[in-house]
């Protein structure tokens, strides 16, 4: 069971409580209570061994390719967070025995967890527990744990194996060759290994200091395959507590900062960094993480006030795993979807980034926005290669990205249909394209937002640029309608493969080339230095003729008669059927059970938002009308089965002014993973719902958007949520913003004046002004 | 706890049984409850998982190399021994809730491991277990096993998830691609898998059949990376039982007698099998199978009347261990230090199976013996560039081997000394060489002992004559001693690494030598067309002077005036210390928690029988004084830290007619895998040993000896044991021998006159004739 203490004082709303143990969803905390700080991240299975667990410690950006079958994927490491704990001889575990008093507990405002029980063994004797550990947000290499034991009743002999264990690998798929181990002064534990295709060494460093009452315990080790543990045991009397501290680092040859280090240096380097971390010991330690986590709360903590105190612990909630799992310190590294906190999708980069979580950092945290962004630049010569591998020209992003050399990295068979025995295509690869449109957007956003021109001239423009003659180069002409269509695609709603025209693709490929010849002429005018590098190198001058020649002869679904968009050439035609039992459906993917994946194709119903997407994107190009009736439409027939789909309908729903509906949908998205139920996260933590979460705190109840360049600060608050603060930047001024139902107050404590709309109103706000509307 | 059920009638001393369960000590009956077929073979881990389970399935021959660090090993095959069992969503384990009347049961006489218990879960619902498996002898690519669980208290719904999971590794290690996954008719689970660098395609079916009193229970399935499970579930009512049938196979495409078979077909045709397996069901399958083991154990059984039934139960122990492990149906393979039971020795062939296994064989199952003697054949090539790369002629035998083509595979680099950072460098793949004089002698051995001239004319003399070839070339001229020395080696004893004239090494090269004279001249007369083949081949004609000229000029060591032959040339000089504390050491190796290697080199204390090992191989070499002077001398000092060392020195303490220590030794040698100690085959079982305790039975109480060509039949029965009746062949002919404290009484049931010699006298047993001595 979950349970959200609402915590005392300083701490009131910053915990998250599991408050009993059950061996059947370890996933759950596993996923949820996941530490890291963009460096690195844990799944946090439990120091004791159960049946069941998932352990998994990734590092970012370490892409390996298991083999020519297998795309790249994010290793996963040597453990260090296994502590086996014997008691008389006996491993420890709570599925033995009886225990009371039982948290687990991630402590949001530190990323701190800890654990705590009474236990008693089959033989009646008592122990106290208590753990702690921590994944430093100071020094990005470095984690520690501490556990103590009380014994309670009786004496026992308690042990503690703990070490490095390298024979970790991905479902079965062991990324790494095994290097070599050593220990210095009979307590620094070092392990090697490398990875098989990328050749990156991962220096794995651990340390001990356990103690009886202060009283040093000693040790021997032991030492298997691609493993090495060191082993405490002591007689530990009535009323003593034996203690165990476990600072552990590593650094690999991939990390930027040390680059220039031989590896022989980077480990001496990683030792004496241990070694110094040692003296330093838990407490210290996890102070030193504690204050670079207070100072990034100070930037972007969010105050909900509301009918229930939920509301505040689940937007934190949000920001902690978004903060924890972005590579903020290399612009060579994206997002997972599931950030640290689990194999699925392979710690490979999506949509997801920018149209879900990206806006989180867009808006308060720009510089790393700016560093994901880079992200995508470094990979531009893929996505070239990529295009022109296709017949096409200009920058084809790939719909899964890893390492920036790595290109497309979307596995092509999927899920083996195991009656027929053929894999399944993924197509998304291929034809799931609007991934470009997306990242062009998420550039021209965090320009409007950031006005960040030095960005723009060394990597944005670029990017925008050359999306479009991407897309210029896509388009397909049709002889009969004389229009240019696009064919053959998957659009977000990925229960339509092969599709014509789809709404979403057609109209953001239109904002990227009408977009990109916008800044052709821009440039050419206004920064031409600029302007010949990008022709030298994009043959702009030639291109931009094919693009003004294309666009205005683009195929743009139109309203029908009902409004309605058609999301794609087919999809208003296709078969009805009831889809109430799949509405109200229990687990995600229900509609499978009765059909396969052809015949969905052959249904209205759609896996997410799409058209409706496209009118939160883009929405001044939708008059309210068409946007109402489209959402009518579409949701009906969306069955969310995509985490990506509820944010955007709530939002969507506050614009049209359901706000009882858009609140039902945020409190759906807040519980996907924060929810009761207890195997929906087993697979890892559903990233992008939480920047869509955000997105509707922030972007949705507190009415913040970006429409054609400009502010627009138009708050909707549901009647459950009294008031909601929170910093954003607008062009790098920092605006305090309060909402309730009363009034909107911005306050500006930049350097600039800000100009928003409101209503039908246009504000300026001076720098330090604060402003009531 | 260990039992050993006397069992009861036809079962009496065939069973042993487990009648307690603690997780601590689960490595003990995977081990020693190992199933196999000499094709392939498990651990039996139980079916329900527990952590530190080790789940290890072995297909013989089919060695892959997992990287350039790595030497090639046995790869741990996809698993499907496990089955999950959950009762009420709660999976099963004996370490939860309570448990009574529990007992695990090998059956050595059909193979077949039973488990039967009460189990009451923490809601206290009761239900009884019983579990069944086995590998077939009759199809060596089928395994079964069967579940049966009976509610008894309560109703409950009862889930059981089996299937095929590839997920498993060489300890981290993955020596497997990921290969397409299949369902037949809902039924038959098909998994491929691929060696990474052997390219071995694995195939793996296996069937359920799920009953509630035989109404068929349906299924789902679930499907992973390297994984697909099914899953059946049902409600089971007081008094109804719920049954699993799960029948498996495995085929490869190093399977010889399927060679022709292209992958496609061979997959139909696994799945063919399968199909007609499950027609038949499991008893029907065990029953075929139990039919093989009992003829095999109608050619090997030996009877032991004995004070204690242990010594009936141990024997049938060994040999059923030597059947399942020994890969008889393939000449292209050995076996296993470890046989299929570990990781251990990573499947290699040693000395072990010439000097220790093979008399088994030799003296019951002369095919067997000479299909591992081809093995060693098929080596013969990188046995020749072993030699030529290291400056020698001839062969020169790989220490250890693999796959014919692999060469010498033993590792070069072993434990770090994870203090200095150093590797420990193993010497016995360059230095330990007197592996190539076991095979020689081995070779000698089968044919003196079973006359097949046929094995001799294709094989047998070219290894006798290749192998005197290397030596000849391996020895290093003495000027001043104006000898042939043989320095820099690893004799039998480990602990004295670069000796010079180690006695073992010494004595059995010019025994090499000294042979392959022999046969030189042997052949030119009789066989001139097989010396004309060999003459081509080796030179012979060159090489006989060599030969002839060096043998009189090698330095044989020489008992000093103690009747001590020295192990080497420094080991009677070396310091001696007080052994008694290491003598009576509880676990072995406890010598090195005081010295290191180093320092272990340089005093008088040996691993295993050495010079003991030679008096007993080339036994009339030696007068029965200096056999007794050096059997004291070296048994004082030798800590039987190898499992190899107590048989032979049990064996040579009977000939030299101290039974008690002979009987002692015996037992100790007994209980290394059936004794109490429950972690001592924690990594696989002793496979040497179990060969040697054979040698005790038969060729040291028994008194079966091949002297010079010549059978002896001298017996000497410890005061513990009353009688021994076994069968052993001498030249192709049956002798049925039964040795008591009285009499000894040979009946031969073969063709021809057997002569053998017993005391002073020899004896002529005509065909069909007994005889009392």
């Amino acid at each position: 069971m979950m349970n959200y203490d609402k915590g005392k004082g300083e701490l009131q709303n910053w915990l998250v409580t599991e408050i009993d143990f059950d061996t059947r969803f370890q996933g759950k905390c596993e996923t949820i209570f996941c530490q890291g700080n963009g460096y690195m991240g844990m799944r946090t299975a439990t120091e004791e061994r159960y049946i069941n667990q998932v352990r998994d410690t990734f590092v970012a950006g370490t892409f390996n390719k298991f083999d020519n079958n297998d795309v790249t994927e994010l290793p996963n490491a040597a453990d260090i967070s296994n502590i086996d704990i014997l008691i008389d001889g006996k491993l420890f575990g709570l599925d033995k025995g009886s225990y009371t008093d039982y948290h687990r507990t991630l402590n949001l405002k530190t990323g701190e967890v800890t654990r705590a029980f009474k236990w008693k063994n089959e033989e009646g004797k008592a122990f106290q527990f208590s753990f702690k550990r921590f994944i430093s947000f100071d020094n990005l290499h470095l984690m520690a744990a501490e556990i103590e034991i009380k014994a309670l009743t009786h004496s026992a002999k308690i042990r503690f194996d703990s070490g490095i264990n390298g024979q970790m690998s991905n479902s079965g798929a062991q990324h790494f060759h095994e290097g070599e181990k050593r220990i210095f002064d009979k307590k620094y534990v070092q392990m090697l290994q490398q990875t098989t295709q990328s050749e990156i060494t991962f220096i794995h460093n651990t340390a001990h200091s356990v103690t009886l009452e202060g009283t040093v315990v000693s040790s021997r080790f032991e030492m298997d395959r691609r493993k090495v543990f060191m082993i405490y045991s002591s007689d530990v009397e009535v009323n003593q507590t034996i203690r165990i501290e476990k600072i552990s680092n590593v650094y690999t040859t991939r990390d930027k900062e040390l680059e220039s280090l031989s590896l022989e240096k980077l480990r001496e380097y990683s030792i004496e960094q241990l070694k110094s971390a040692c003296k330093s010991g838990y407490n210290t330690l996890h102070n030193l993480s504690a204050k670079v986590w207070a100072e990034k709360w100070k930037a972007i903590d969010i105050k909900i006030e509301s009918n229930n105190d939920f509301n505040q612990l689940a937007i934190r909630f949000v920001q902690y795993h978004l903060l924890i799992m972005t590579p903020a310190h290399d612009n060579r590294m994206g997002i997972g979807a599931k950030g640290f906190s689990g194999e699925g999708y392979k710690g490979h980069s999506f949509w997801d980034t920018e149209l879900f979580m990206l806006p989180f950092f867009t808006y308060t945290q720009p510089q790393i926005a700016r560093s994901l962004l880079e992200y995508r630049y470094n990979t531009i010569k893929g996505a070239r290669k990529k295009a022109m591998e296709n017949g096409y020209k200009g920058a084809m992003f790939p719909w899964e990205s890893a390492w920036a050399d790595d290109g497309e990295v979307t596995p092509v068979w999927g899920a083996v249909d195991i009656n027929t025995g053929k894999s399944t295509k993924i197509w998304s690869g291929f034809i799931e394209q609007h991934i470009t449109s997306d990242i062009s957007f998420a550039v021209w956003q965090y320009y409007q937002v950031t006005g960040d021109e030095d960005f723009m001239n060394n990597y944005g423009y670029e990017i925008l640029l050359d999306t479009g003659i991407f897309w210029a180069s896509r388009l397909q002409w049709n002889k009969d309608k004389k229009q240019y269509h696009i064919n053959e695609v998957v659009g977000p709603d990925e229960y339509k493969e092969h599709v014509n025209n789809d709404a979403f693709t057609n109209y953001t490929a239109y904002w990227c080339i009408e977009n990109a010849i916008h800044y052709y002429h821009l440039l050419k005018v206004e920064k031409p230095g600029i302007f010949n590098r990008l022709d030298n190198l994009l043959k702009l001058k030639n291109e931009i003729q094919e693009l003004e020649k294309k666009l205005p002869l683009i195929y743009l679904p139109q309203p029908n008669d009902n409004n309605i968009i058609p999301q794609d050439d087919t999809y208003l035609s296709l078969t009805e059927i009831d889809l109430h039992k799949y509405k109200n459906q229990e687990h995600v993917g229900s509609l499978f059970l009765d059909y396969s994946l052809s015949e969905v194709n052959l249904i209205q119903v759609s896996k997410q938002a799409s058209v409706v997407m496209l009118m939160y994107l883009i929405e001044h190009k939708f008059s309210p009308e068409v946007k109402k009736a489209n959402y009518n439409y579409y949701e009906a027939r969306t069955l969310h089965d995509s985490s990506l789909s509820l944010s955007t309908h709530s939002i969507l729903a506050n614009d049209l002014d359901n706000r009882d509906l858009s609140y039902s949908l945020y409190r759906q998205a807040t519980s996907i993973d924060l929810g009761l139920n207890m195997k929906s996260s087993d697979h890892g933590i559903h990233a992008a719902s939480l920047g869509g979460i955000w997105q509707i705190i922030v972007c949705g109840f507190g009415g913040i958007r970006m429409v054609g360049g400009r502010l627009r600060i138009e708050p909707k608050l549901p009647k459950e949520i009294t008031q909601i603060t929170f910093p954003i930047y607008w062009k790098g001024n920092l605006l305090e913003i309060e909402v309730n139902h009363e009034l909107l107050k911005v306050k500006n404590n930049g350097t600039e004046t800000v100009t928003f709309s409101n209503g039908e109103k246009s504000f300026e706000l001076k720098r330090g002004m604060e402003m009531k509307i």
